[in-house]
């Protein structure tokens, strides 16, 4: 049954092989490109719908806008434009003819929404517009991997419209705490939050915000960014406003963005050697029940148990499969393992008598995550387990992060750290900063964490004064 | 207000001006293409909401497929090319290089599916394989209408798999019957069930099924497809599957989409020249709350009232919006009436007092639609009535549809009828017969519905023997 590559091992490899034995995703025809399996896109839809509702509670509505995205538009924010330009799909062709205009393949949506905005916005009554819209975009990458890089990825994009500077960084920050909330909360991923350096921000941005997540390699993800776009583009889509005070002045805008890469964080900060490791809230299946018979007497006095039980715990709001293929239970076992199912209920003969079920915890291996409880009240225990799987997943990811990031002063220490971690160390925000840690350790800043101790340091690349500590470590 | 033109003056200017001032939808940069905007989109996501719990009620699940598809795979079916060749876009530069394959904007994902479909199928016990992508797809539509007929427009494609022709004939059936049921029972649309005429079939597909919908102005709207592709695609792309008697065979394979083009249906059928009026499940708001006062006392003690019944329908499952912007009740009652919210609840401070509101329903004009009611037992006063309500909306179609569909035995009559309405006649189901029918009429055949008598009759075009009867109309 050893179907995949111990982690340990190769963890790219495992990453690849726990994607096919889980059945999550396939290669398509185009390079670059996937196809997300129903198993796998189940995932995506809780994650989705978790995050969703996030954005309903904070004032959002959500809307669509069009997938091209005339190439001439691109061109009027120049940061934004430069940073694009060579990921683009383009379309020449239309309708059997050469089109005047080439169309884009939208690689983010800044400029089709500024576009719209510039129409929609009129007096300060219409502000703050807050739109997001679920959709996928195209970059042309060179090098790619299933969920973390895809020429072709799903996700959302917020985009909104403020009056002022300060309330557009209010906004800003208040998206970057909802991805922040939705990773700990709905996928039990800790990470850290904090400005990306100048050099790393989104083009045509004043500055980006992102989480910053440490996979089971020590490699970092940047899991989503929160952009405060100041008054970039809305002074190249005349994006303007009629103020309280009469005078017409441009606004102030931020997007934000999370993708399907959160799964590929979820895969590979909770996976181990036997596959994946769901949390509760987003798992296809949170309880798998498994039937174990020898003959058919056997077979049809626990089948009345488990539909018994399948019924008690559907109508407890639990998502509950009840696995009746003709397959041994080992092989079941092993399956569900693979897929992540938090939790396996298994229903022998003697468990009919006595009443009871096996209970087995995913996050927890062998023994230490096996019980036996009575069906009574299976439901109600059930859901507290999940609660629990939820958090002691959540608990080992926070201590593998935290295990490996260490505080570091001088760049000996940096040079360390980042061989098998990430570093805390105070760095001047400089481009130039970033091109020499990229050159010399194949690092990169990853972001100045919002959270740190006020103080002054010496910047360990040059040696001046520095007021803030970057994450600095290798990252996909 | 008459911000609208009359429904009956100009239709098409009707459906312009209701999409715009209820706030529906605006027109992008890019030719043929709208932007959908967060009341659109609202309505939108309550229906695919309804959509996709039946396809999952009826055992599929969902997946994505990618957006481009090499411009070879489009070729393998001969039929399918030969259709969709005119109306493609196509991708030819990617990364700031020209590619040595064209990439098609996926138009229907047919044949990209069927890449996939052939690694994953290997025997029965895969079988069926029942998937459905929710997403959007480009046709380059020379006319073009918002919702009804866009060059990105977004849909669902279900695509299975079987291994018999019989059991693909069931999923056609099934999935056209789940398509009537979610527009009558969600949507409030009637429609006619039937076969779409050789000439009219999707391209690649033995036969194809829609159901018919019949618009304010006597135009027919396809509002979906289920097509039965036979093993056409299976042979394409090698879709095989090794039986029960270990014979390698072709699969049978089916497809069905709906679009939004659904949303024009409902504003097209429901709407009035006050603007929409939405079917109360799929309405962004079911009910709206308009405070009414005249001072800062009264207002106090309304909003006090208004606060309340908010919570309470909140609380009772019921979408709500208290409408507490700084306008006159009369701007709100024509605003909400232009979105067409089902059900306006007016608190003033006689209803303070007495412990009624006013309660006004969309459906019915002036003083039939109101009635006062009291605070006590509102939220179950309002689930009735919004029952009624959608009882009412499609009762209101199904009498315009039955009025305007003719039976008719000769040429003479059909002509008559499809000037103002449809033919229901008896036609052989010919090539031919559809092109005389379009050129001599502007109108064309529409479905050979699938409920009608046995019996014969005489061809209303050849004057030889049919055995089925067809719907003629105009359409879009």
């Amino acid at each position: 049954m050893a179907r995949i590559t111990p982690r340990s091992q190769d963890y790219s490899e495992w990453y690849l092989d726990v994607i096919r034995e889980a059945d999550l995703a396939d290669y398509a025809s185009v390079r670059g490109c996937i196809v997300v399996k129903p198993y796998g896109w189940s995932i995506y839809e809780h994650m989705r719908d978790f995050l969703d509702c996030r954005f309903k509670e904070t004032g959002h509505v959500n809307a669509a806008f069009p997938l091209f995205i005339p190439i001439s538009f691109l061109q009027k924010e120049a940061q934004h434009v430069e940073g694009f330009s060579p990921e683009l799909a383009v379309v020449t062709h239309g309708g059997g003819e050469k089109l005047e205009e080439a169309l884009v393949v939208r690689p983010t949506s800044e400029t089709i929404i500024g576009y719209s905005y510039a129409q929609w916005i009129k007096s300060y009554r219409d502000l703050p517009l807050l739109i997001n819209a679920w959709n996928s975009v195209v970059r042309w990458e060179r090098r790619t991997k299933p969920f973390i890089r895809t020429m072709e990825f799903y996700w959302q994009e917020g985009h909104t419209a403020h009056a002022t500077h300060e309330e557009a960084l209010e906004e800003v920050m208040r998206m970057l705490n909802v991805y922040y909330d939705h990773m700990r909360e709905d996928c039990a991923l800790p990470g850290f939050r904090g400005r990306k350096s100048l050099h790393e921000r989104f083009a045509g941005a004043i500055s980006t915000y992102s989480v910053e997540s440490m996979m089971g390699d020590k490699r970092s993800l940047q899991s989503c960014t929160s952009h405060d776009l100041g008054q970039n583009f809305a002074r190249a889509f005349e994006i303007k406003f009629l103020d309280r005070d009469n005078t017409e002045k441009y606004c102030w805008t931020t997007s934000w963005g999370l993708s399907w890469r959160l799964l590929g964080a979820v895969i590979m900060v909770h996976g181990d050697d036997q596959g994946l490791r769901l949390p509760p809230k987003i798992a296809p299946y949170q309880v798998v029940i498994v039937p174990i018979y020898k003959n058919d007497a056997e077979k049809s006095a626990v089948f009345e148990v488990a539909d018994r039980l399948l019924k008690e715990l559907k109508v407890a709001g639990l998502r509950v499969k009840l696995d009746d293929r003709e397959e041994t239970p080992g092989f079941k076992f092993n399956d569900w393992e693979m897929r992540g199912a938090p939790v396996r209920v298994e229903v022998g003969p003697r468990d009919v008598v006595n009443g009871t079920v096996g209970l087995a915890r995913r996050d927890k291996p062998g023994k230490e995550g096996k019980s036996f409880v009575a069906q009574a009240g299976l439901a109600a225990h059930i859901h507290t387990l999940l609660q629990d799987i939820h958090a002691s997943l959540l608990a080992q990811a926070e201590q593998f992060l935290h295990a490996n990031v260490r505080e570091c002063n001088t760049w000996e220490e940096v040079k360390e750290a980042t061989e098998d971690g990430w570093a805390l160390a105070p760095l001047e925000d400089n481009p130039a900063h970033d091109e020499f840690i990229r050159n010399q350790l194949t690092a990169k800043t990853l972001n100045f964490p919002i959270e740190q101790p006020e103080g002054e340091w010496r910047c360990v690349v040059s040696g001046k004064t520095a007021r803030e500590r970057a994450l600095i470590g290798k990252s996909y």
